[in-house]
This record gives C-alpha cells, sequence and structure tokens, in this order.
C-alpha cells in the first residue's frame, strides 16, 4: 500500500507552486500516493485552511501525512513543526493551521524542523512549500523518523475554535467557511442543540430569518432558504438549488443564532 | 495495471469535497488510479455533466469506473445507481447525468445502490459522494460484483438530448455548452450536414452571421469568429484567439442555424 | 519507479480537456506517474506557460516527460516537437512555449512529431493535446525511442527572453508574470545587481516607489510593498498579505527599475 501525502495550501492553481511540491516529492519518495485537499484556501486564510483539515484528515488511511501550507509568516521566525499521532502525521508552520484537527487527536511526538540535511539544499526565504515541507513529508514517506529533523517540542499554537454561547436554551455561533455552493457552515453542532426538540429551533442568520431544520435540500421549493446538518456535523444555512451566502450577505464570522421556540 | 476511477462533480476546487472522496477511496482501494474529468461543473447542471461524460469516458481504458457526482436531490427519493456495460462502470445519481453517455454503450445491468453494508457507516443527507459513490467504486475497483449493492432495475433516467431539427437543408440548433476558451459547442454533427457541401453552410448565432465551416483558428485573422468542427465531433462557434462566447452573446441553449447557400 | 508525465496547459479545469489527455495516457501507459504544473495558463499565453516551465522542470526526477500544450496554431504548420536533452525529455507545439527552459539544458536531439502510427487514429484540428501529445509523451513513457515519431530537426522557435538593461549600475526590467498572491515576478537577478550593495537597490514598478529588498514578507508591516527575491531566482515586487498587482496597477511587461542609491 502506497503512503499518502496529502496536500492542502493556498498557492492556487493558476502557477507552478504546487506541481513544484509534487516534483519534490515524487523526486524523493517516488512511490508515495499525492492526494490534494484544495490549494484554494484564500491567501494567508488560516482558520479556512484549520477548518479544512479538520473536517478531512480523518477520511484517509492510517499512517497518512498530511501537509498544510498556509503560511503568512514564511521566512520569520515562526517555527514549522511534525505532528505525529496514533494514527496519523501532520506537518506545516506553528501557526494554527493544523491545530483544530489535532484537538481531536492522541498526539505523540511534536519535532520542530531544523535539520537542513532534510531540506532542499537552498532554502528560500518564501516557498519553504517546496524547501522544506515537501522534502520532510517525501522523507517521512520513507520511513525517516521524525526525530531526524530536529528538537521534540512540548506545544503548538492553538488557534481558538469559536465556541458558540447558549443562554436559556438559544445558541447564538457564527459562519465557520462558506462553501463552493454558497452554503454557510456554522460554528453549530447537535452537541448545542436539545436532540429531542430539533424542530423546535428557528434559524436567523445577519439577524434574518432562514427556517428551521431539514432532512434534505429537496424538503423545501427550489429558492427557498432551509437548515440542514452538514455532512461535518455542523450545522448549515442553505438554499435549495441557490446560495445562502448571496441570500443573507454570509462571510466567516456572520452571526448566526438558532431560538427555541 | 491498477484499475481507474473517473471523478466528475460539481463540488468545485475551493473546499475538501474531492480530497476526502479520494480518501475513501485509497482507504478501501489502495491501488486504484483516480481520475479527475473536472469538478467545476456549475453546480447542479446536469446537462453539463452529462456532456463533459459523453465526451470523455471513451477515452479511458476498458474497465474504467465512472463516477459522476453532480447531485441537486441528494437526501431525497431519486435513485443512486450503477451501470454496467461492456466495457466501463458508471455510478451515479439517477437524475439523467450518465444517460447521454450511456446512449452510445451496450448495457449489461443496471443496479440501484440500496446495501448499506458497501457504504460508509454514517450516511449523511448532503454529502453521498463521500458516504455512497466513493465507497461504492472503490468496492468495484477492488472486485465486488456490483450484484451486491442492491437490486436490479430495468432503465434508467434519460435527460433528452436536444438533436437539431433540419428543414430544407437547413439545420437549426443550439449551444449545449462554452468551453474554457469561449467556444459555443453545439449540437450539429456532421450526421446534420450535407457532407459534400459542408462549405456552403452559413452559420448564425445567437441571428448574428458566424462564418463558414474552416479547417483551424489559424485560417481567420485573430479576433475573427469562424465554425470549426470540434474534438468532440460538434461543430462549434470559434474567434481565433477570442471567446465566441462574448462576441455572440453565446450561452447553453442559445439558438444556432447552419444554412445552405 | 514509475516514469513522471508533467501536463502543463491553458486547458482551464472547467472541461474535460485534461481528463480527457490522462485517459489516453493511462490507457497506452497505466504505469506512468501524472502530475498536473498548471492548467490555467491563459488561453494562448505561451510566455506565461514559458516561465512556468523554465521554474518547475528542475524539480521532478531526472527523465520526467514535460508535455506543455499551449498551443494557439493548432491545427496550422506549426511544427509539434519532441525534445530530448540530458536529463528530461520536452514535449509540445515548436511555439516557444518549451524555449525558456531548454535555453539552461544540453539538448541531445530534437525530433519533430510526424509519426501518425503513434497518434490516436483520428487526429482532430483542435485538441492535439489529446490526440497527438498524450499519446506520444505516454508512448515515450512506455520507453519507445523518440527517433520513431519524425525525422530530426535542427532547431526549436526561440522566444526571446527579456533581459533587463544596466545603466550607471541602475536596472531598467520588467515583469514577467503575476503570481496567485498578486506579487509580480521580475526578469531581474543576482546577477544585474552589486551583490555586495543589495541594500542600496531602490525598487520601482509602474513608476511608483515599492521599497528595498527584504528577507521576508515579515519585516514590514501588513499592507506595505517590499521587493523579495523570489523563489526562483527573481526578484518580485510585493506586499505583506496584499496584493502587489492592486497596488502597483501590475500586469505582465510593467516596468520596473532598480535604482542605485
Amino acid at each position: 500500500m502506497p503512503r499518502i501525502i496529502t496536500l492542502l495550501t493556498d498557492f492556487g492553481y493558476n502557477d507552478w507552486f504546487v506541481g513544484v511540491m509534487k516534483g519534490v516529492i515524487t523526486s524523493i519518495a517516488p512511490e508515495s500516493l499525492i492526494i490534494d485537499i484544495t490549494h484554494n484556501i484564500k491567501p494567508g486564510d488560516i482558520r479556512s485552511a484549520a477548518f479544512n483539515l479538520m473536517v478531512s484528515y480523518r477520511f484517509f488511511p492510517k499512517g497518512s501525512i498530511h501537509v498544510v501550507v498556509v503560511d503568512p509568516g514564511v521566512g520569520t521566525a515562526r517555527k514549522a513543526i511534525v505532528v505525529q499521532t496514533e494514527d496519523m502525521i501532520f506537518i506545516g508552520p506553528d501557526n494554527g493551521v493544523l491545530s483544530w484537527a489535532l484537538e481531536s487527536t492522541d498526539i505523540c511526538r511534536i519535532i520542530e524542523l531544523q535539520n537542513p540535511k532534510w531540506f532542499l539544499k537552498n532554502v528560500s526565504n518564501t516557498f519553504h512549500g517546496r524547501d522544506i515541507f515537501a522534502p520532510v513529508a517525501a522523507h517521512i514517506a520513507n520511513g525517516i523518523d521524525i526525530q531526524e529533523f530536529g528538537p521534540t517540542v512540548s506545544d503548538y499554537f492553538k488557534l481558538p475554535f469559536p465556541e458558540p454561547t447558549i443562554s436559556n436554551y438559544n445558541v447564538t455561533g457564527e459562519i465557520l467557511l462558506i462553501d463552493r455552493f454558497g452554503n454557510g457552515i456554522t460554528n453549530i453542532t447537535d452537541s448545542h442543540l436539545l436532540r429531542t426538540k430539533l424542530e423546535k429551533y428557528k434559524f436567523f442568520a445577519n439577524s434574518k430569518f432562514v427556517g428551521r431544520i431539514q432532512q434534505s435540500y429537496g424538503t423545501v421549493p427550489a429558492g427557498k432558504p432551509l437548515v440542514l446538518k452538514g455532512s461535518t456535523g455542523f450545522y448549515e444555512i442553505c438554499v435549495n438549488s441557490g446560495s445562502a451566502a448571496s441570500m443573507f450577505n454570509l462571510e466567516p464570522k456572520s452571526p448566526v443564532t438558532a431560538l427555541l421556540d
């Protein structure tokens, strides 16, 4: 079975950046299997990258190596780390991109990437994806112990996860991310709602009434808004065959409330 | 030889959706080879997905598994099917996305996907690409007989293909799809034209004169319109080094006529 | 070790073009490993494709096959060529797309693609990526000698590389390419500057003052412009956490000067 290396970056699809990372990986670990999560994270949007990783890593085989390069601090003193958990390896800058995924894992070791022996020969100040993260991932795929890459560190930078607040059974949350369909993914899950009264909640986004929780898009007419439990477990503000982001003017951090009837 | 699984969706490139499908497939069938057709089908655009599949599936090796997830009815009562033809396997919602490709195949069996044994454990109501279609494709790549997935059904939903009409040798058709270059792909093929008089046809799009059939872009100056027999066999409204969609205000279903001089 | 085939095209991500090329390659050479450089080259932008290839090819393993299809002259008399260098194989139309990469290689042989035995059966006039370049790349991956594809030719079309001019130690250059982050990549390298006085250069773009050479984005506040030595070796006009292209209205060929203080 090939060793999986996933890539999640803000490098986009217009340039050679991702292709070159794959060239570097394949030069070192030709039998690894590289899978793109996405490369269209908004430049420098650590929060969006953290979310994408959090909701996707667990669908990959045990032993997968997850490389995240959303790295506005590249070339500064920010650390680069590799984190070994019970099931996976995570690699990236220590700026929080890994942290939402790591919260639900059992961490075994955290190593700071310091040993240039495992990097490309000339490390640039602007493209550690190519010069550090890609070769390190490839060497791990080849079986190099992560201890080789540098010293153990005791902790990693944790990006605060925006938890909803609950008062009188009413939930006040926010939009985490707008997806490709214009769905507004909220930070509200089943754990914040009364499970026996799910049909009693009225959802509001940007103070406008959206609707109640439905079972599928098709339960409301095309063009009408609804609330769905998304495939990530977070409730989503949706429009059947339309864009909730447009209808409710949603963006990350837009307020969402669920009021118990 | 690895088993090919192609993916054709409207999931876009901004989110984790496609990456997670690949994670699921690779977890089950690590030796399969996944190839993207495109993921930028306009959300819910069944017609465009049907066209993309129709013009691409035959270029893949015999035995390839083609997974199409353009599925606005996800979570409703619409069926999910797998279709075995003489050369290929097709998987998708039974909403017509497979139908234009299937028209030119010899169908052996149609199975409705019903047996949750082969799905992910918790099937969501919004992401059957991850929970049903990806694992089923992977199990087929592993050699599972499609009979395992559910009951045989006798037919599938056929999206009507817009055939041109012919009157007095004049052909009235329409635009099927605008491609990345702004070419307007029509539904007119050699079968609708008099083969010995191809140079006698004058093409009009949205009632504006385009030009006659040429052999290549380079036969007209840059910026000038022309008609080419496209690589799919359909005639295309083109502009050399430019966008016919912009020049003639084309979109899917825009009228196109070919008048015999 | 699988044989690498890289793809660099202007086919975009909305259509089936790239997927079908991969289908053709995989049908002929199932064990090859296909890696995308990018497919979002602006339609027909030979200069941008030449740059992308020049800065990426060397990061792939020896023996890699680099296929470039940015081919506005498809179907005309322009030649299609395969170039064998000491380390790599390059395939594409002979319109200059390969030339900036080839300048830094040792060329062994140049062959014109003429022998239809190695093409798809029906070669279209508009999609040589599918009908000629993909199958030829796959046959090379299978070990076919490039001599089989056609006659040796003595030279290839060279796209002039825009070299900066130097006068009184002041350098006058231009923007080569805008990347995904809005960085303006110039044609100025260390070879044009006095190495002991790098901090003495003031950079101007479109006649507006940008700043001096810095070591990383983080050395200036967010939103402020700076100059960085990019990961390709070319100096770049940048804005920390912002778009230099927007701030300085940059596009390819915009003038850039570096004045010695």
